[in-house]
C-alpha cells in the first residue's frame, strides 16, 4: 500500500523524538499499521536543525505554511506549541483536508472547541494523545477502553515538574525555592516555569480530559487554578504525619449541579497508589460507575515517551483514516451532535475535605471556640493534631482535617476562626481528595 | 442511526453486569457510539435465569446456535466459558458473518490462532478487551496506545484471587491453606480454585498478551506455569527484609533469543508501584523502547468490571463496523501477514535473577563453598542474609539473592550447593523480578 505522508512543523525536543522512533522501529510501526508511515516534510524556524534531523529525502522549509497547504502531506504533526501561530497552522492543515496531530494541549483547551469544529467540517481527524500525560495512552483509555461507564470523575498527577518539585520537598524536607533552583539545573523545570509551577500546564490537561469524560466542550476560562509556590514544607511534614502526601492534581468531577474543574496541592492518603508517584512521572485515576477505580502511569513527558504518544495517533489515523466520518472515534469520545453544555461549577461550590492549619494562643478554651466554629457550619472533624507548646512557647499549632463541605462554607468557617483573638495570623487550608 | 443487535449467549456474573451497565448508562453509551446498542437475544442453559434478566422485548432461548445463526444479530457476545462449546459457537457466529465479544482467555489462549483466521476469512471482528485484566484497557493500550514502540516486556499481576492470596500471606503472616480457605469463603477464590493459583489463568492471559505485544501466534502449550499453593510463609517473610514483595507474575518478554513466556511468583522491589499492587487487584506493567514503563491498574474481575471492558468492544465494533476490513485495527495489533513464527524459549533458558533460601549447619566453611559454586557457575552475589543459629541450635538459613543469570546455570549450581554434606535438604529457589 502506498505510505502515508507526514508534514512535521516543529523539530525540536519532541520532534526529534518523533523522528527517531519512527526511524528506528519503521519495521515494526509498519507491520502494526499496514503501510509505511514516513516524515517527508518539515518546517522549523531554524532550518539548519530541521536539515540535521531530516536528511536527504526529506524536503525541508521554514514556511510552515507550505507544508499545511501541500498535497503530497496525508497528516500534518504540530509540534509547535503555544495558541498563536499554531492554532493558524492547525487550522490551515484541516482547512486543506489534512489529519493532524498535536501535543498542544494549550491550544486544544483553548482553541479546542473552535479546532473540532472546523475538522468536523473537513472530515478530518484531530489527534492529541501527546496533549495529555505524554506517554500513558490516556485519551484512549477514556474516550474508548472505558466508553461503558458513566465516568465519575478523573484525577491527575499530569505535571511532571509539580510532582519532582513536590517529591524532593518531601523527601529531603526542602523549602519550595531551593528544590525548584535544583530542578532547572537539572532540567525538570524550565527557565520560566510559571506554566508548571502555577498549575496552568495542569489546567489545560485537566480541561481536555474533562471535555472527553463528560462530554462537554473546553472551558479552560472557567478552571480553577492553583500551583504549589506558595506551598511549605511544614504542611507536608504535618501531612505525612497525619498519613497523606501533598500532590498537584488536576481534578475533573461530574456532580448533580456541574463540573468541578480545578488544579490544586491537595492532601491524598499515602496508602492510595497514587500518592506513590514520585519524580517526574506521571499518573491519572479514572472513576467509572462500572469499572470502579482505575489506573494510568508512565512518563508525562520526554521527547521519546511524547513521540511514542504522536507515533501512536499517526498508527491510528493510517489504520482507519478511510473509514467514513461518520464511523470514526469521536475527538471528544462523544459524537458531536451529543455534547452538553453542562456548566463548569465557581470554586466556592466545591464539595470536599480541608486540611487547616492553624497558630494559636497556647490557653485553655482556645480549640473549644475552633471546634464550636466548625460545629456551627456543619462541618465535622475527621483528625486534629495539636503540639504541646515548647518549654516557655506561649504558641502552638493546631492541625485539623474536616469531613467534606462546599468550598464557600469552609471558607466562611475559616474567615471567623481567623477573628478569634487567640488564633495569630492566617489559617493555612489546602483541599484533602480521598480518591 | 439503525439500532445494533447484540446476542448474548450465557448469562451468568458478566452477562448480568453487561445488561445492568448497558441499561443503567443507555443514554451515555448512545451519545458515544452514535447508535443504541441493545440485547434483543439471549441464551442460557438456565431459561429461567435468562427470562429474569432480560424482561419481555428479548429473545430468551436455551439454544445458544440458534442466536448466532439469528440474521437479526449485529454482534455476538459469548460468556459462557471454557473451550469446549464455546468454541464451537464463537465459529458459528462468524462463519454467520457476526462480529464477536469475548471475554474468553481460555478459549483464546487455547484456539486463538484458529479463531482469528476464521474471523479474517469472513471479515469480522473478534474483540476480547474483557479477556485479560477485567476492566482495565490493556488490550488496547498494548494494540493501539503502545503501537510506537518495541514492546521489550510485560509483567502483570493478572489474576485477582492469588493476588489476595498474596496479600493476606503477606500481612497476616498466614500460610497458604489458611488464607486460601478465608478467600473462598470471602468469594474471592472458588470451591475448586485450581486454575487460579496454579497459574493456569493468569497463563492464558500472558499468552494473549504476547501475542499482541511481539505480533507472534498464540503458544500457550510454550507457556511456563508455576503457582503459589507450594509458596512458604518464611520467604514471603525473609523478601520483606529484603525490600522485596512475593507476586504472580504473568510475564511475557522478548529476547534475541526469542520469547519468554512464563507465569511464576517473584520477588519485585517493595518500592515499584506493581509491588505494592494489594488484594484483588490487577495491573500490568509494559515496557517500551520509547515510552519506557508504563502501568495499568484496576479490578481484574466482578460482574460490572468486566461488563465495562465487554461494552467497550461493542461501542468500538460499532463505532468501526463499517471500516473496511483492511482498514481496522488488526486483532493482534500486527497486520495477519506480518505475524512473526518467533520461538518461545524453554524456561531453562529464562535469563532472571534468584533468591535462594538453604538450611544449612552452623559450622565453619560453609558460606565458603556455596559461594565457590556460584562464583564457579558465574554467578554474582547481590545480597546475603545469614541468621545467627540460635543457642543451642547447629542449624541456620542463608538467604542469597542473586545477579541475573540462565535458569539452567542456576539450577546446576543448586544441584551442587544441594549435594554438600553441610546442606540440609532442598534450596528454595524463587525468580526475582527488578521491573
Amino acid at each position: 500500500m502506498k505510505p502515508i505522508n507526514v508534514g512535521l512543523l516543529g523539530i525540536g525536543t519532541v520532534g526529534g523524538g518523533v523522528f527517531a522512533v519512527l526511524k528506528r522501529n519503521a519495521d515494526e510501526i509498519t507491520r502494526r499499521a499496514g503501510r509505511e508511515i514516513r516524515i517527508t516534510a518539515v518546517a522549523d524556524k531554524d532550518i539548519e536543525r530541521a536539515r540535521r534531523h531530516a536528511g536527504g529525502t526529506v524536503k525541508v522549509t521554514d514556511d510552515a505554511f507550505s507544508v499545511t497547504r501541500d498535497s503530497d502531506i496525508d497528516i500534518v504533526v504540530e509540534l509547535i506549541g503555544g495558541t498563536a501561530v499554531a492554532k493558524d497552522l492547525v487550522l490551515s492543515a484541516i482547512e486543506n483536508g489534512k489529519h493532524v496531530v498535536t501535543a498542544n494541549k494549550a491550544l486544544l483547551a483553548v482553541h479546542g472547541n473552535e479546532i473540532f469544529a472546523a475538522a468536523r467540517r473537513r472530515d478530518v481527524m484531530v489527534a492529541f494523545e501527546a496533549a495529555v500525560a505524554g506517554g500513558i495512552p490516556i485519551i484512549k483509555a477514556l474516550r474508548e477502553g472505558l466508553s461503558a461507564n458513566r465516568i465519575e470523575w478523573v484525577a491527575g498527577i499530569i505535571n511532571g515538574t509539580t510532582n519532582f518539585i513536590l517529591s524532593e520537598m518531601r523527601s529531603k524536607g526542602l523549602a519550595f525555592g531551593e528544590v525548584l533552583k535544583e530542578a532547572q539545573r537539572l532540567g525538570y523545570a524550565e527557565a520560566d516555569p510559571t506554566f508548571d509551577i502555577e498549575g496552568v500546564d495542569a489546567a489545560h490537561k485537566a480541561t481536555i480530559m474533562s471535555a472527553i469524560a463528560f462530554g462537554i466542550p473546553m472551558q479552560f476560562d472557567k478552571a480553577h487554578i492553583e500551583g504549589i509556590s506558595k506551598l511549605e514544607s511544614v504542611d507536608i511534614a504535618y501531612a505525612e504525619q497525619l498519613g497523606y502526601r501533598i500532590k498537584l492534581l488536576g481534578i475533573a468531577r461530574k456532580r448533580q449541579e456541574g463540573i468541578e474543574l480545578r488544579v490544586h496541592p491537595a492532601l491524598v492518603p499515602a496508602s492510595r497508589l497514587i500518592a506513590n508517584v514520585e519524580g517526574a512521572m506521571n499518573a491519572v485515576l479514572v472513576q467509572g460507575d462500572a469499572v470502579g477505580a482505575t489506573l494510568y502511569y508512565g512518563k508525562g513527558a520526554g521527547a521519546e515517551p511524547t513521540a511514542s504518544a504522536v507515533i501512536a495517533d499517526l498508527v491510528d489515523i493510517t489504520r482507519l483514516h478511510t473509514a467514513d466520518p461518520e464511523h470514526r472515534v469521536p475527538h471528544l469520545a462523544f459524537q458531536p451532535d451529543q455534547m452538553r453544555d453542562v456548566p463548569v461549577l465557581p470554586i466556592g461550590e466545591t464539595l470536599t475535605s480541608y486540611y487547616l492549619r492553624m497558630r494559636v494562643l497556647d490557653q485553655p478554651g482556645v480549640l473549644a471556640d475552633i471546634t464550636r466554629i466548625l460545629a456551627d457550619s456543619q462541618i465535622s472533624i475527621d483528625a486534629m493534631v495539636q503540639h504541646e507548646a515548647d518549654e516557655g512557647e506561649s504558641q502552638t499549632d493546631i492541625i485539623l482535617l474536616t469531613h467534606q463541605t462546599i468550598e464557600k462554607n469552609a471558607d466562611a468557617a475559616i474567615a471567623r476562626i481567623e477573628s478569634l483573638d487567640s488564633v495569630l495570623g492566617k489559617v493555612t487550608r489546602l483541599r484533602l481528595e480521598e480518591l
